[in-house]
């Protein structure tokens, strides 16, 4: 196969008219992405180098060379799309262990690789199933997300990540084990860096998400919908060279803790870095120390106008120290920026990558087989935008707003979305396939090393343009609430009964019209993730929704908000699902006549008081003194009043202490209930209008529910 | 009212002819136990006598004063008879704290008790509820456990047990705070005792249990029914005497360990006790130290020739060194009787309490206040068989099968049934009512005092005629597994689902017949409680059942014995309710074709081999290694046999670690779930033939369920 001509593979488009064609098409793409693969592993001259282990945060080449293979045939088996392994043992030992671990993670396991030579013929067999899928699996355009054209995609989209992450690994092998050939070649354009300046950036409304109707394969973690408004603000024209970075270098930065952050510092104290990682020092002809940098084929003089490749935390200390010798750093803060301002730039350059005829920087493996000149590629003024190395962001990657995950990859994205990954954009030269399309995002530990730098921009001191992260809920308390409250949209309940917050709801609002009581205000204690609070607020008034905990509320107020709630629920063992809603999942509008707070139902603030009705659901046995409560309720209502409890008395010494509890004990010697204790402290100032036995379900996981049957009273103020 | 008078009182029958003489009937005895009571208070000379506490295992007198009447207000509220309470305070300071406690517990908490004259005032309020409740109760008859009347006897025999603890803390007050008046005097002939002997006893079927007809009042442990086979036996002729007893104290009994039990030597330990609690030493004329006894009214020379008073563990001392004393110890045993022997020596009186013309021995508060000597009441050529002090059996106290708690007394027997509480037979010169009947069974704790002594037996060494305990159950998890599989009798399933024990075998016998599968041997694994093995034995020629835990087959074995099983299962918070069922309730043979064994799946002995079915139920997730069990199972089945999972696949780190989870992970990076893993192991051997989901419910308490949808899967032995 012709290496070159592989260089310019696009990703096939989802629609088309021809079947015969798009099979055409993929198989094609499938073929340039597995033969510039083996073309990249083919710059490696000994076999032995394969078992090496250049990056100790990574496994060794061998791991990779088989990994990409094994992961079609481990996904096309997961999909059902065929029955059978080609070698076992192979996709099990290639198959976890892709992704970065933390910096001091060395990982010491040991593993029975096999041969390079053992790896080429799986390859080999892998290829013709794959090929031989494509010429015969069921095909209907345009591919969906469900299809097994899908998962060829995915597999060979999933290549080219590690076509780039293969050559970061392949960067830190000793030469001697590279052997240069002509497709891969080096930049030779080296010299003096320009001075970089800030120009300004317009700022305006930016819309986040690859459209579900787009027609190019993207990885979960494109889809959804966010907006964000941005600021004008300024950015560097070039990214920043290591002719830029060597002055923070000379400034003794590296030694200079307070540009760091602590995570920086603790690398910093880890690494002993003194500089940036494909940088070394090496003896001149004066048998003076100089800078040189490591390129994946060579090893040049520093080439000063190239971009400087570093890690999140060595940008962010550049940044941090950029601001220390500016004058103006009071109002105006020079920092990395977001994936939101970076979507700004993104403006200046027209086109996507299947729209191109020749990609407008150095990227897609187009260029060169490394980094180039920072003012060799403009767009509109401006330079790198994309490609050359990629940028470095201060952003986090979370999912956008409808989010959801691919049920063949679920833990592609979803582990990374935890706060510890930052966004990179833009791409590098090796950068292909949907790495280098607009709406891809991948992420990194800050720590980590790709063919990464950045540039900087500088604005206005403030909040910075991030859309608010949206982690998802993975207390198993809080997500069960959240599930049995909102999860029925998308998952069948296991029995025939009203939805719980709807037996609430109905009850309190048959009340009120059974016994004439106004609507104005009401207040919901234990409140907790909201339902009722939002169903009752199209009845009152004016909704004061209580609950003690603020992990709970949270949720209720995010909801108010208009915002989507994600959380995660058991489905077996330790396997998860993954939600996320809104209200207008459930037809409910995000009232404003609710007031979320905290609150202690036992020490309730004398503010909550003149309500119609007052709704305790599940309050009194998770409050430490139900009769404190109970002895004083009556004080918060008006005239003729209701007062609903929601228990099932459950008392629990890890809560209630026992001398509070109201019943489920023995209290002088005789068994009182829980419902004799709460209508002992009731009836002195309310009558027992009716009681009723409702039935809630609670999900654990896949297949146990908790099935109880709590108790309603209904009393109105005598 | 003529104390004199009420020494004769018996109780009343429940059935009669006529309403209004039964209303007489039961106002009289009410009265009699009630003036009986105070009659013995009136005693005390000094009120402030009331708050001294002689036993300080006991609360005060005045507590025993206002307890007997608080007791009938706390059971008529309780059992919604009355609404209102008389005093609150004192109802719930003289409710709790009758029972002893261990005998190192000293209780120092501090009780703000009423004044004497409060606690007279009350007595006479209840006095008029009681009375005027009587006169204008609803009554049929006979008298119900369930009725009004029923707990009017209740509090009076009630009141009928405190007129003789009571009797034995004013037993250990200072002389100087009690006045002998007539009605209770002590016997005044004392002098040398008869030498005693061992008498025969002929063996016989001794049947056990107040017949549920019978005609009057009983406490809950009398109910029931169980048998026993006693062989021959000799018992003393007389109790033991002072005299006898005198010898083991001069053999320096209580300095030598050999005699007691552990339980013994630890209370020796603590108490320092040299001679029996109511004998103590003053100086004669001679000013020699001689044996004295405290009687409840005076202080005599130790009167030889009555019954010593005893705890249990002194007792069984004197009879270890009474062996030690024979020459014929290797092969007969001294010991005290068991209740079966007790009731074997019973058959020597005729008829009972409410047929007696005149007690037939110091009983029933007829004779004297206080013991007399051991040869004054015969009986057939034994004597004090019933009457003058308790006496002490080797017998702990539990329920017959069949017991059931009364439920507005749900405590007054269960917590004895614990091993530590031993039966007293027989009662003394002060019991009267129940306590003085022949199917009374009063028990407590070894060390603790009463007006009891002992008689011996000799028996042939080897098993004691005594009923095999059956306490009962109070594992969570096994009562949960007992309600599910048998509770559903007593209490109504939350879901109109078929019994999931059904479920199963419904399945298992369709299978075997559409499949047409041999039906001469079946193996269970995880037979638990072994619902499921009870069916199946009605369809196999043979059922191995089998679990890992002999703590669920115990119970199966037991039922297969035709024993009811008790366990208890929460209620609300900490109240309890109590089951009790065996297989004659579900119409289930106790089939002798099933061998319970203890088993352990991951490693099955080779022997269980050559089923037609294997069952698994829950028994993979059980297992520390299911892969290991089904990748040999198909050696276990004959030709064609069925393989029937049942699982939920939750797999949990306690039992199993998770590589040996089959699913509910990720395995190589991909999720497998439960079935997947099974049916990866199984191919190789089985086909699938069907499967289908269950549905199971657990009962936690009286709101709360576990609902879960097992798994079924068929396979057959290829």
């Amino acid at each position: 196969m012709d290496v070159s001509k592989t260089k310019q593979a696009k990703p096939p488009l989802l629609n088309g008219a021809s079947i015969s064609e798009k099979r055409t098409e993929l198989k094609n793409y499938f073929k340039q992405t597995w033969a510039e693969y083996e073309s990249l592993f083919s710059l490696i001259n000994d076999d032995s180098a394969y078992f090496l282990r250049p990056e100790h945060l990574r496994h060794p080449l061998i791991f990779y060379f088989g990994h990409t293979a094994s992961f079609y045939i481990n996904k096309l088996l997961l999909g059902k799309f065929i029955s059978e392994r080609i070698n076992g043992k192979l996709e099990a030992i290639c198959a976890v262990g892709v992704d970065e671990m933390s910096w001091d993670d060395l990982n010491s396991e040991h593993y029975d690789w096999p041969s390079v030579d053992e790896v080429r013929d799986y390859r080999q067999q892998v290829a013709e199933l794959i090929e031989n899928l494509i010429d015969n699996m069921p095909l209907s355009l345009p591919i969906t997300q469900d299809s097994l054209a899908w998962i060829i995609l995915m597999g060979c989209e999933h290549e080219r990540i590690h076509i780039e992450t293969s050559s970061v690994i392949m960067r830190m092998l000793p030469l001697q084990y590279l052997t240069a050939v002509a497709p891969w070649s080096t930049c030779q354009n080296t010299g003096k860096a320009p001075t970089n300046e800030l120009l300004p950036i317009k700022g305006r409304l930016v819309e986040f998400g690859k459209p579900a109707s787009d027609d190019t394969f993207g990885w979960d973690n494109e889809y959804g919908y966010d907006q964000l408004n941005v600021n004008d603000f300024y950015t560097s024209k070039y990214l920043v060279s290591n002719q830029e970075y060597l002055a923070f270098i000379e400034a003794k930065g590296y030694q200079q803790n307070d540009y760091w952050s602590e995570e920086g510092q603790q690398w910093l104290a880890f690494t002993k870095a003194t500089m940036p990682r494909f940088w070394f020092k090496k003896a001149n002809n004066n048998n003076e120390e100089v800078y040189w940098q490591r390129n994946l084929l060579n090893e040049i003089p520093l080439p000063l106008n190239w971009p400087v490749e570093v890690n999140h935390l060595e940008a962010s200390a550049f940044c941090h120290w950029k601001n220390s010798e500016s004058t103006n750093n009071e109002k105006q803060l020079i920092r990395l920026p977001t994936e939101a301002e970076w979507f700004c730039l993104r403006e200046n350059v027209a086109g996507d990558l299947t729209t191109w005829q020749k990609a407008p920087g150095n990227i897609n493996n187009e260029g060169y087989a490394s980094s180039c000149p920072v003012d060799q590629f403009e767009h509109n003024g401006f330079f790198d935008i994309i490609g050359n190395v990629w940028q470095w962001t201060e952003s986090t990657i979370d999912g956008f707003n409808g989010f959801d995950v691919h049920p063949l990859y679920d833990d592609f994205s979803i582990p990374t979305f935890d706060g510890k990954h930052n966004l990179i954009k833009g791409g590098s030269w090796v950068s292909s396939g949907n790495e280098a399309m607009k709406y891809s995002r991948y992420a990194f530990r800050r720590h980590f090393f790709q063919h990464a730098g950045f540039r900087y921009v500088q604005s206005q001191r403030g909040v910075l343009p991030n859309l608010a992260a949206n982690h998802y809920e993975n207390d198993t308390g809080i997500c069960q609430q959240l599930h049995a409250q909102y999860g029925e949209a998308k998952s069948a309940m296991p029995l025939a009964v009203k939805h719980y917050s709807q037996q609430i709801t109905d009850e309190l609002l048959a009340c009120i019209n059974e016994y004439q009581v106004a609507t104005n205000t009401c207040l919901v204690l234990g409140c907790g993730v909201g339902r009722t609070s939002f169903v009752l607020a199209q009845h009152f008034n004016q909704i004061d929704a209580v609950d003690f905990s603020a992990r709970y509320i949270r949720h209720g107020v995010h909801l108010q908000q208009g915002k989507s709630v994600r959380y995660t629920l058991a489905n077996e063992g330790d396997i998860v699902d993954f939600y996320e809603f809104n209200l207008t999942d459930f037809d409910l509008p995000c009232s404003e006549n609710i007031l979320f707070s905290q609150g202690d139902v036992s020490n309730l603030k004398g503010v909550f008081k003149g309500y119609d009705v007052i709704l305790a659901q599940h309050a009194l046995e998770q409050s430490y003194d139900p009769r404190a409560f109970l002895q004083e309720v009556n004080s918060r209502l008006n005239a003729k009043g209701l007062l609903i409890i929601v228990s099932s008395y459950d008392f629990d010494e890890q809560q209630t202490s026992k001398e509070n509890w109201l019943g489920g004990l023995k209290i002088n010697g005789e068994n009182v209930t829980g419902f004799e204790g709460l209508s002992l402290a009731l009836t002195p100032h309310f009558n027992l209008l009716k009681q009723q036995q409702l039935t809630r379900t609670i999900k654990i996981n896949r297949r146990n529910f908790m099935l109880s049957f709590p108790h309603l009273s209904v009393w109105q103020l005598k």
